[in-house]
């Protein structure tokens, strides 16, 4: 299990959503014993000082921070998770080889998000210390692959001995079980602790994620980065742009800038991107992060006590 | 477990693919204890009354077949499953209210195949015994949801109170155990039983098969009836003309006639068309029936056992 590398007491990761986890959610799980990320994608430089202040305010359990290497500062933000000593970085994009040292000559521990057995190996071969296996089903930004976390899991287990964590597809103790049995030495969960009153996204954008039903989110983008979104105006606009056969450019330029914030975090429904995984479809309440560290940790054993008492 | 429901002693079911599952692979199947079924869709009446023929020589075990409602000459392959007494029925795409009572008026247990929880509550509505539960990552014809096991199978579980038969993704004991956690009463498995020497398709797919890795399949056909294929030139056809917005005529003007008997029954891997499943990439070796299902079998076993000394 990954609770002796990260010095935690329970092996769930809440992901670094962008225009959600802030302090207060990363606070709230590391609290309730699991491992709160800080997402620094969606942060200014000054903001993720800000971030990382209020948080060690809060906790005095470890957190981490979520960095994509193709955040447009990133320098910035590498100095900064140095010289607040930050015990945990998760990152994703970009290449491992680049930063994974630098980070660990500080005593920082990092761990990569792939979306493949090859990448798995490549950050593995860089010195990361676990990786993330994030399945089709994940919200947000995914892999050109396609492969589900079913098949992913004992693939990239398969492929390197470094921890890895399950992502994609998890809310609850079951599907925790379940990406355990697949070889998974924890799990990162995203879509789950959107719906709680510590992740800062917008009250209407919890509110559609907690009513999403199967078939609510798709991935599109596949020309160019690929992202899985709830459907909305937006969602429809890229893929009516993409069934009529439209080009990198043309899709870039229906995307424009700012659209995930003005979703997720200013509460657009219609113009805004809506980032969430699959699982929304059976997530039916907004409540507290500790709750959910609780019920998931809770139920994972429940099952375990049922198979050892059959 | 599913064993009680169609008298057999392993809760693995082998999937019906057309231009693979005849006799030898149904039989084996069902010697070992699971449950084999006879792939219809891709049978001539006259074929499917010999194949039930050499099935019923093959084993005294009970077997199935495994029938598209959409199949041009449905009613002559009704007639046929009722007058040999089959047992059991697999029905897939159509409607599951048109024929489940006149099967189950002859005694014949009958299961539909679904992939979303509101098609699951429809074919237990209409009287179905069992439901399958596909998720995104299986073979061939698949949902517009895109739900994956991961996510499918708990939904599915929690919308129904008929067995929830899990399918999409599973190869080894560990993803039976896991989707048995997910709430599945039983698996069935496609892409590892046309690794084996019964399965009837052409050799040279099978070899692609073993080789295939992470990526080397993808589901297409959206506008159309989805389905998962293998990357090969008939694919890269289909690929490149929906990227450029292809209608669904000028797709069913590529697709023609018998693409999918070229590919996986006369061996055309470069203009057939090649159904298999993303599990495809932890599949490495062609070996019989019954050993695949006693493998699954056992690592099932003994990863319970596992968790029951921790």
């Amino acid at each position: 299990m990954i609770t002796s590398l990260f010095n935690i007491q329970i092996p769930i990761v809440q992901g670094g959503m962008i225009w959600a986890s802030g302090w207060q959610l990363a606070s709230a799980v590391s609290n309730a014993g699991g491992l709160g990320l800080l997402g620094s994608g969606s942060m200014y430089p000054h903001i993720l000082q800000e971030q990382i202040d209020k948080c060690k305010a809060a906790t005095n359990k470890p957190f981490g921070v979520n960095i994509p290497l193709l955040y447009a500062d990133v320098e910035s933000h590498i100095k900064t998770i140095i010289d607040n000593q930050i015990p945990i970085v998760f990152t994703s994009a970009g290449n491992p080889k680049t930063y994974t040292k630098l980070f660990q000559s500080h005593g920082i521990k990092v761990v990569h998000v792939v979306s493949s057995s090859v990448f798995a190996k490549k950050a593995e071969d860089a010195g990361c210390d676990a990786v993330v296996a994030e399945g089709f089903e994940a919200g947000g930004h995914n892999g050109r692959e396609e492969t589900t976390t079913m098949v992913l899991i004992p693939l990239v287990k398969a492929a390197v001995k470094i921890p890895v964590i399950a992502a994609g597809g998890i809310a609850t103790g079951k599907q925790m079980l379940a990406a355990t049995i697949l070889g998974a030495s924890g799990v990162q969960i995203g879509s789950r602790f959107l719906a709680t009153p510590e992740a800062s996204s917008h009250q209407a954008f919890k509110d559609l994620v907690i009513d999403a039903k199967e078939g609510d989110t798709q991935l599109v983008m596949k020309k160019t980065v690929p992202v899985r979104l709830l459907k909305n105006k937006f969602y429809n606009d890229i893929a009516t742009a993409e069934s009529k056969g439209a080009t990198p450019e043309e899709l870039n330029a229906i995307l424009g800038r700012g659209r995930a914030k003005k979703g997720m975090f200013e509460g657009d429904l219609i113009e805004g991107e809506l980032e969430v995984g699959q699982v929304a479809a059976s997530i039916h309440s907004i409540k507290p992060a500790a709750s959910i560290v609780k019920e998931i940790w809770d139920e994972y054993h429940q099952i375990m006590q049922q198979i050892k008492s059959q």
